[in-house]
């Protein structure tokens, strides 16, 4: 770079040469010499949808919307997202690999409510009477019981009312259809136990507007949710329900985390005995069904499978962890084609760092690589504002340990040495923008580090963390947050995050290859229906 | 880095060598080797006092402040900064080099009121009558005018009353005197006077809460009070109210961008008609006058001077620069010790790009070389969230035309190569907190780019930019929200900050180097204060 020009011609010229240097790293610009004619037309069409839509749709004003902008707070944004031409044509996108996702919070909550109820086995019950005083902070605790829990009394058996005995179970129907008409009745039941499973606007962004306090709300989601969701017979059927929402979205191949800190889940008899391995025996018919049917379709490229991430949660002492591993690995070698790799989740500013777990993890990795195993660590690592906190230090670990991948790595960023490292060991950031933006670790898109990653070269992939909890299905919202706060990303990034998300994930060379070649089929042909205008 | 550990002991040593190596570019640490006992234990008090702060201090409940954290929004945090000892000893460091502040906001505006009372020669006028519904709305106009301003009635020059005639102007004092008692007489006046050229918590983080409308309260604040600070018998005082805070804060030379786009000032009739040189003139008799009394007073090792950097507002014409350039060069040839260098200020997110001035600019410094002066362009650039936008771009230009600083340079963390530029050419980044903080760019401390610059040594000094309207003066402050917010940062990070901002300023190499080793003795002593509690 030279600093003395003499005409503005020479500027101009060497400032495009400039900019073109200082974003050489991105990823896509390997692609720029040889784009097709049909790239460059999308990727226009792209752009000028969104530039127009910074008027046409973002400028207006919004009854209860503050202060509307690309990219805004998701939970108060999302209705207006909705309404965008952008937002319709990236939900068509095909999405490539979703690898970050705890799978207990990848569906539909209501869903989860209307699935709950017909089961008798549900029951319900609170530390006390539900009063609309109350209301605000009581949470409903589930669980599969038993055919025989019986009532005293109808009156017993409402939550809302005096006569109930705090603490005693009510089968969930029952409980719904006494709750108080002066609390709104069933659908005022419902509301209450939607919100205790979800986060809404209210608290991100006012009640709980810090990473500590949201995350309170985040844990209690999950305390909330979990009994339901590991309950047999409703696990079968949120299997299913994940991946038909998955590829609803375009997303065609997936590596859910499922936390298997608990040790059984609950039969149908309500009976608390249903080891992993069962767990794994029902993934695995589920998805060998959805493959069937999906082929019975003529739809089987459009789903390649799925893998499961097994995960603990850190709070475990290094000999728990101990148990956890080698269960992982008994897994593994039984059902090797599900099992993708180990990690430890749960909030890293206040859970165990990974300097806990060194000797357990380092043990760990010795026996997976006797056993000639494939179990890569996918670790959450810098999931945190924090700078050389325990948090923010559990990226030097991760690497260190020779994670595959990062969980999040949001404070990666601060850390260069980090930042080249996975660019030339291909380690890639799990990136949830949504989630890091409701858990408050960035107030806005504008202000999340990704185009920091994506200008440094570091491999991404998008991703949806705990999408239940947030209010919506899929990555669309994701895709579309990241291409509408961001003036140099365009179509083309986002393809190569499609691309990177198979590339990355843990699919062997020939599936990884199969399922590029499907991915860049349908990329073609996607990009067909946006210069056709037929999306 | 070798990917194989054995055992525990080899895995933890090799993790310090990796976290020394990921902050080998830090600029504090080419002297980690060579600190003195006292450095490292005046660190470890204050890396002390910050650990106990955060549960003394900043895990209690306040009334009305939702969610004290260290680093937290500043306008509801500085209630609580006041009463911690962390901050009583910043306070106390000797700060070096003020590189970024825009003189016209720099003074309390209380200050600045109460003096403007004291002149008859200034008027106020509003636009409609000042009603209890229209006070939060309404702003106050100010201006110097000619002593023979007269009154039809007292009632007319109330702008509280229906006898008003909007616009028309009123004796500031008699406009405060006569001020309803419903909006609460003269204090009142003083209220609605100051917030009007003020930022209050509840704009910054309530209904001006994006960056876009957060500048037009900002913008409007410097509408307000510009006409009291550019009205001569003010600007003199001014000047001199602005360094002796300066020098209260420990901070031993400024560099205040003084904003010349008005081509004269009022003088003490109320004439529009102080040429620029005039400005300089004063600037230069406060100066010599309280180095004199520094001197009297045994103290002029704490204050070496001040520079003016000439700016402009982005608004101009690339033809209307040029009045400017010549301008700034007449001044340096006039006042060679005064003129520190060229800048254009304003919102880069609406104002024009640096594109638009390259002619006038290349223009300016071949003109600047062909006359040997020595007239840096020291540019805003990248103040925005902005990803390849035009704002973020002027950080390509400000880099390409030479800048020797950058002002804010907020979104330069995006760039790898711009960022590497400013490490090995020396640019250093002109930092200011807590302006970013309030004027949205960043929702909180933790969340600034501060320390990604601090881990690639992107070489930065940090600032205040407009402490009037963010309520506080010189840089303590700023230097504690920095501190407060990191783990990584100590006393150490916050000495390379002082030494740096004396580095990169603009006095000449013998003046450089004699501020610097005043730094340094005052450096020393305020350990020794550290150490021995006298703080």
């Amino acid at each position: 770079m030279s600093l003395h020009f003499h005409d503005v011609e020479t500027y101009l010229s060497q400032r495009s040469a400039f900019i073109q240097a200082d974003r050489a790293l991105r990823r896509e610009n390997g692609r720029l010499g040889v784009l097709t004619e049909k790239e460059k037309q999308g990727d226009a069409i792209i752009r000028q949808i969104r530039k127009d839509e910074e008027s046409s749709v973002w400028a207006k004003d919004y009854n209860g919307i503050p202060h509307p902008f690309p990219g805004m707070e998701f939970l108060t944004g999302k209705y207006i997202i909705d309404q965008t031409k952008l937002f319709q044509i990236v939900q068509k996108m095909p999405k490539g690999a979703l690898l970050h996702a705890h799978f207990d919070a990848t569906v539909n909550t209501k869903w989860l409510l209307e699935r709950a109820l017909q089961y008798p086995q549900i029951h319900v019950r609170t530390p006390a009477q539900v009063t609309s005083t109350s209301i605000g902070s009581i949470l409903p605790e589930f669980r599969p019981r038993p055919h025989s829990t019986a009532l005293l009394s109808p009156e017993s058996g409402n939550l809302t009312s005096s006569a109930y005995t705090p603490g005693g179970w009510v089968p969930l129907a029952h409980a719904r259809q006494s709750f108080s008409s002066e609390m709104g009745g069933p659908e005022g039941f419902d509301k209450w136990a939607l919100d205790s499973m979800m986060i809404n606007p209210a608290e991100a962004y006012g009640t709980h507007n810090t990473v500590t306090k949201i995350w309170k709300k985040f844990l209690s989601t999950f305390s909330v949710a979990s009994p339901l969701v590991l309950f047999r017979p409703i696990f079968v059927q949120y299997i299913r329900q994940f991946l038909l929402s998955s590829i609803e979205d375009g997303i065609s191949y997936a590596e859910p985390r499922i936390n298997f800190y608990d040790r059984v889940m609950y039969d149908e008899n309500g009976q608390a005995n249903v080891p992993h391995r069962e767990w794994l025996l029902d993934f695995d018919r589920v998805l060998k069904e959805l493959k069937e049917e999906m082929k019975d379709q003529g739809r089987e490229d459009e789903f390649i499978g799925a893998k499961i991430i097994y995960t603990t949660v850190r709070v475990v002492s290094a000999k728990e962890l101990e148990w956890y591993t080698e269960d992982c690995i008994n897994l593994k070698q039984e059902f090797p084609h599900l099992i993708a790799g180990f990690d430890l989740v749960g909030d890293e500013n206040v859970g165990k760092p990974l300097t806990e777990y060194i000797t357990p993890l380092l043990a760990f990795k010795k026996r997976v690589e006797e056993l000639s195993l494939d179990i890569p660590l996918l670790l959450h690592a810098g999931e945190t504002l924090g700078d050389g906190t325990k948090a923010d230090d559990n990226l030097y670990d991760a690497i260190l340990l020779g994670t595959k991948r990062i969980g999040h790595g949001f404070s990666i960023v601060k850390h260069p040495r980090l930042m080249e490292i996975c660019r030339e060991k291909g380690i890639a950031l799990e990136v949830c923008p949504i989630s890091n933006e409701i858990l408050r670790l960035t107030s806005s898109m504008p202000m999340h580090p990704l185009p920091i990653l994506l200008n440094h070269g570091v491999p991404i992939a998008l991703n949806s963390d705990d999408p239940a909890i947030f209010g919506y299905m899929g990555l669309s919202y994701d895709f579309f947050q990241v291409i509408a706060s961001s003036e140099v990303t365009g179509l083309l990034t986002l393809a190569q995050i499609a691309r990177d998300s198979i590339t990355f994930s843990t699919l062997d060379p020939s599936e990884k290859a199969r399922t590029l070649a499907l991915w860049e089929k349908r990329w073609d042909e996607y990009l067909d229906k946006i210069i056709s205008q037929d999306i």
